[in-house]
């Protein structure tokens, strides 16, 4: 394909993988990369060093174009953006921040940015600041998210309307038919996360990996809107956070219980009960593992014939 | 347009005006019949005499195929299905209720039957009842809404992938890019809510109007969980249900608070402060009062004009 997102990537197809805590590693973005989407290191869960392990490992697996997601708030950020220089990343997604800190650093590097947004005014800001794209995500998309709750057939729109910047969407995109509804919005490429996830090169505990194929309708939910809103699995980590705020519990008492290493606990080591499990609302139309790369076909070959589909209409 | 819906209905596009409590009275739904789309009397909000002249009138506007919206749970429900059969009313569109109830006897009647659904267990149900077709539903939707919170971009698939008879997407739906990514998604036909609040001949109040067209996002949010989920203004109502919860009152106490006639004092009363504004989270993209038959051929226009951009990618 020929677009703006395939020419500012060099990709082949307009599928970008999420870069995502504790679920892609240098395997996930390489296998994504090597099969024409883009692949993406996330950062957000890794130390600075292991982060420079898994880009050596990327760089040495394919030649091809991939990226590094950076969640700004992260605290060793300054740490996270040399390494990026000095291992010569090509691009850049940003997220769970303000754009306007890091964007001219990275821009006059060389580097292609791309800033994540759950809203119109953070789209203009992150336009403003000089990116090359904006991810708009929605209310269905896993993980951190937006205060609006808009969701990702509100949002799209609202953001193309707005910018002039190529648009990616993201949240509730698993298959060729929702990317072809991203497209019908006026999305130029899609970010796709949980369906990663259940891919056999995600480092996702194969636990975590088992509980995603087997999610329902309503197995997820938007959680901890008074800290930061992250949509996760209704498990009894999830239960006792819900009691905590039900009883009036306080911003310093919900940090407290959610401690730290949740996330590693849940995703990364399986610990299905204590750890918090972060994945979309889409998991409930996801039934199976797959390698990366087919899943970047599949989605490719959906996506041509649901279009053929819509143009015979 | 030649498709499944368009068939059943009778109808020159497959665009249907949701019926809707305060705002959906003969007017509206004459003028989206009369312009090709199918217009529904919303008998939610009438005293059965009401609606008997409500379906006269639009009877006598137009000879096109129109429905009235019969949500089941409404206390005088054997009333209303006595006049929608005295009166001849070709199509019904049932809701906030279980299908399994009346289809039958409103088949055996020889009317066209359709249940709106919020999950896929409520779709096999309703397929399972005999009806014709089936609305999803999705959680951007204005109103009574479901507890899985599911978004129309996750339903739709989930929903055509579960059931055979035609589907029609609900929820976030107000222009022809929307549209166009319901069919991208597997819908036939698209129900419309929103928008149509925000027309000339809606019997919305023209304050309600005015707070709709100035709507952003985040504006409206999925309240009342504890009783049954609806969307609808942060305004200062809801703001006193949202303290109420928050202090922990329980569900005769928020049915006390909410007491009767709320929807009506917002909608049709026009009173933004003790009133409850149901609408949904498009309304954050609706940004002027127009004819609702403009609003049915700007779709239709919007919709094939997207067509043609995606095809040529």
């Amino acid at each position: 394909m020929k677009n703006r997102i395939c020419d500012l990537f060099g990709i082949q197809y307009p599928i970008i993988q999420a870069g995502m805590i504790w679920c892609s590693g240098w395997e996930l973005a390489a296998a994504v990369s090597k099969s024409g989407g883009l692949g993406i290191i996330g950062a957000g869960s890794m130390y600075p060093e292991i982060l420079r392990q898994h880009i050596q490992k990327l760089k040495a697996a394919t030649d091809k174009p991939f990226a590094v997601n950076l969640p700004l708030l992260y605290p060793e950020i300054e740490k996270h953006l040399e390494i990026v220089e000095k291992e010569g990343v090509p691009i850049i997604f940003t997220s769970a921040g303000n754009p306007g800190k890091y964007t001219g650093q990275l821009k006059a590097a060389g580097k292609t940015v791309v800033h994540v947004v759950s809203n119109v005014r953070f789209a203009l800001k992150a336009q403003e600041a000089g990116v090359d794209a904006v991810v708009a995500e929605g209310f269905e998309a896993g993980g951190h998210n937006g205060r609006e709750e808009t969701t990702t057939l509100c949002l799209v729109p609202l953001i193309r309307d707005a910018v002039s910047i190529p648009l990616i969407a993201a949240g509730g995109i698993a298959d060729g038919r929702a990317m072809l509804a991203a497209f019908a919005l006026g999305a130029e490429g899609v970010q796709v996360g949980s369906r990663f996830v259940a891919s056999v090169e995600s480092s996702a505990h194969e636990a975590f990996k088992q509980t995603v194929i087997h999610a329902e309708e309503g197995t997820t939910i938007l959680a901890l809107k008074q800290l930061t809103p992250v949509r996760l699995i209704r498990n009894p980590f999830y239960e006792q956070i819900r009691q905590a705020e039900a009883s009036g519990a306080d911003a310093a008492t919900l940090a407290a219980l959610l401690g730290r290493g949740r996330a590693k606990k849940g995703m990364f080591e399986g610990d299905l009960t204590a750890g918090e499990l972060e994945i979309g609302q889409v998991a409930a139309s996801i039934r199976d593992i797959k390698p990366a790369g087919q899943i970047v076909e599949e989605m490719w070959a959906e996506f041509l014939a649901a279009k053929s589909r819509l143009a015979a209409l």
